[in-house]
């Protein structure tokens, strides 16, 4: 039997599987569903032990100080000691459902309907989780294998959807068992069902609080306007510099490590069916595009960097005017980074150009939300992404197209920290309506993607030194 | 008996007149003291009855649907009907007295220590008003006249600490009755006890919020960030582009209207004592001066007109990071105006300048708080002004100098509705504390003020011809 005959005869009891999975309430942001949480740890371990894998564990994250939410591992050697070993990555928690009033079905009674699979964590990410056993199990069945052909590792985080608080320090105290030749993410989006494709690069990120300080109170403006320093004043003309008038950012040395786009990667976002309109339209009914000039959308929000302004606020927000030179403003910046730009020096970079901007009279800090999240990127042309793409054409019978991802997630931890490749296999949508009501998925979809990673294991079996090469 | 000699041995009634007034708390700010209001314009007009006033009448202000507190309106013609006719504005409420825990006697218990009276409109403005009767009695007890050498009008507002809500309904309604030649403002300071001056203008103003929008909602700056317009973004660039790198405002014609000050004005204004680190000081502990080049720090927030941010807010303004392009960003402004501007051009010019500086996909809308205050200025040598400055010398018997005032008020309607020139005859100080706790007045200044009323009304009559001219 086939990988694909496989897939289609064990649809339907994937699918049952997979529903009574989404029936457990893993919210992590809610302290109210820990409970479930747990439970839908304890399913998938019970679901990858029955899968076969020697190996599963519950681990616990965090410390008594701050406690996190269990993530799940387990193991299958390959029988072959010089196969790669494959980590695969996806989370188990979903986000929270409110508002339920938009729910056209409750979020955990999962329903089909024309080809649909609905229910809260259908795309993001159980189902996109599941489709590894489904893989594994028609990758086994076509070998008649007693083991994988990789050595194969899953790790499935139980707090992405709550920033992943305790993540790194997991991978950090568990990096021996979880080193690995590469590492397969499944948890982001194709182009369209009839475009399939595959992210190769997700932007890092850094975020920061600017805040000014003038007089020690807001001052009248009669008696001081015109005379004074005014915090807002300086606000503005510090938040104003940080483009400059091609919409590029003005941060001393921002662009130096940046990675420049491809003409080869350029060319294949350009073949992308992108609907500017429904992209707008997506952006809460943006009127316009806007940013660095140059580039297109696609480059601009995936494979560039920016700066920011989150929030700001200062001075007299009520009712009616107040004539006052005010004391204090502030502001909220974030910048998202691409390969290879470090938030460290980003950070030093923003520091620098806010003591350079400050004028005199004014009182400038900067408060770093944290370290920041570092970009992660896969070159097109490395092994694995190779591998994955040819996996991907030959389950889905069509040329293979290359997206990135424009947000950041612990993703490039998971690399930095495990020194492994990252490559994107994933079969969500952008319409799947993740973190919103009535969230789906296409269960084709899952099916192809379960094919497509069964491919993927064949196909980095059969060339070791390709994978472990890059590492 | 001469004018200085009435006025002296008259003091001590003088001063127990003043303090039975200042004990009525007519604070119109307070809902609950309207009462208190109302019954301070009936001592006031029982007050100018017996001074002699043939016509005192209470003005009730508003309407019905928006009631205001009483003024009150005196007249006493002189017996020459060639005489000029003289408006003395000033007002009869109060400022609220919190934080009332700061005062070291009760706000309304007014007492005398060390030649200062102190309580809450000492200075502000009750002692600046009762000046007047006693200057009248010792012009006429000097001049052993029945009635005054001028025309005297006396229009004493009660909602001046309100905000004059109806003040320009009440000049306009009635400004036949209050038709003059001169108006004399007696609700300002002087530079100091031992530096007598003149103020000779006050700035105007108008307020207007600015909201920028951009998409329907806040949207993910992964998902969109460097790809859509960012209403912060655009706000901050508007707000730093409201001054060029000279502190000039950009606004298109905003200069055109000013009336540049003289060489003389300067001058004069060079000559005041000036201690930048008290005023730094009296900033709320601003560290550095700031503003138009080219100007000194008192020509600045006394001549010069501005553009203030007020207040701004937009975006995620709470604790911790939110990685969004915010739909939405807010502006307070206001530019304080000098002559010969007028707030409506200002208004357009504000409406052009945001228009042409709104980037596509942000939808701008400039709302103002009213039609705003027009500035008031009397030049140096007009013959109130020189009047007035030849009437204070007498009473000081030292050289009086020319201040401005920075803030705005109803005068410039008196000026404009009545169409008479203004006239600043004050004898309060900047460190009297009004709007203050522990409020007070150097008595002897009252008594120096009354002196030089007398000394005007003299003086005016003396050359009618000089002042209606002015008209």
């Amino acid at each position: 039997m086939d990988v694909r005959d496989y897939i289609d005869s064990n649809a339907r009891v994937f699918f049952d599987q997979l529903k009574a999975w989404l029936a457990i309430p893993s919210v992590s942001a809610d302290p109210g569903h820990h409970g479930d949480v747990r439970s839908s740890a304890q399913w998938l371990a019970g679901h990858l032990a029955a899968t076969g894998f020697p190996t599963v564990e519950i681990w616990d994250t965090g410390q008594a100080s701050s406690p996190g939410q269990p993530a799940v591992f387990a193991h299958w050697p390959a029988q072959d000691p010089a196969a790669p070993t494959v980590l695969v990555y996806g989370h188990h928690d979903v986000q929270p459902v409110e508002p339920l009033d938009e729910w056209h079905a409750p979020p955990f009674e999962p329903v089909e309907r024309d080809g649909q699979l609905l229910g809260r964590g259908a795309s993001d990410d159980k189902g996109q989780v599941l489709l590894h056993t489904l893989g594994l199990r028609a990758c086994l069945a076509a070998s008649a294998a007693g083991a994988p052909p990789v050595s194969l590792k899953l790790l499935i985080e139980g707090e992405e959807e709550s920033g992943s608080p305790h993540f790194a320090d997991l991978l950090r105290s568990r990096a021996d068992r979880l080193s690995c030749d590469v590492i397969v993410i499944s948890d982001t989006t194709m182009w369209a069902a009839d475009v399939p494709s595959m992210c190769t690069g997700m932007r890092g990120l850094i975020d920061a609080q600017i805040d000014l300080r003038g007089a020690d109170t807001d001052v009248h403006s009669g008696s001081f306007g015109g005379g004074v320093p005014n915090p807002l004043h300086a606000l503005a003309t510090l938040l104003a510099g940080l483009h400059d008038d091609q919409g590029r950012v003005t941060l001393p040395g921002f662009y130096d490590a940046v990675l420049p786009l491809t003409d080869a990667e350029r060319a294949l976002f350009a073949r992308l069916p992108f609907d500017e309109k429904a992209w707008l339209a997506d952006a809460g009914d943006s009127q316009a595009t806007a940013g660095e000039a140059g580039y297109t959308t696609l480059e601009r929000v995936w494979a560039r960097p920016t700066a920011e302004v989150n929030g700001l606020w200062g001075g007299h927000t009520g009712p009616g005017a107040k004539t006052i030179v005010p004391s204090q403003g502030h502001a909220k910046v974030s910048f998202r980074l691409v390969a290879n730009q470090e938030p460290a020096d980003i950070a030093v970079a923003l520091r620098e150009y806010v003591a350079a901007r400050t004028p005199p009279g004014i009182e400038a800090t900067v408060t770093f939300g944290g370290p920041g999240v570092r970009p992660a990127f896969s070159p097109l042309h490395s092994p694995g992404v190779q591998a994955a793409k040819r996996a991907m054409e030959r389950a889905f019978g069509r040329e293979v197209l290359f997206t990135r991802e424009g947000g950041s997630g612990p993703e490039a931890d998971l690399a930095d920290i495990l020194g492994a490749p990252l490559v994107f296999v994933a079969v969500g949508l952008d319409e799947d309506r993740i973190h919103a009501p009535n969230e789906k998925v296409e269960m084709t979809l899952l099916l192809r993607g379960a094919e497509a990673v069964a491919y993927l294991w064949e196909d980095l079996a059969a060339d070791p030194a390709g994978i472990t090469a890059t590492r």
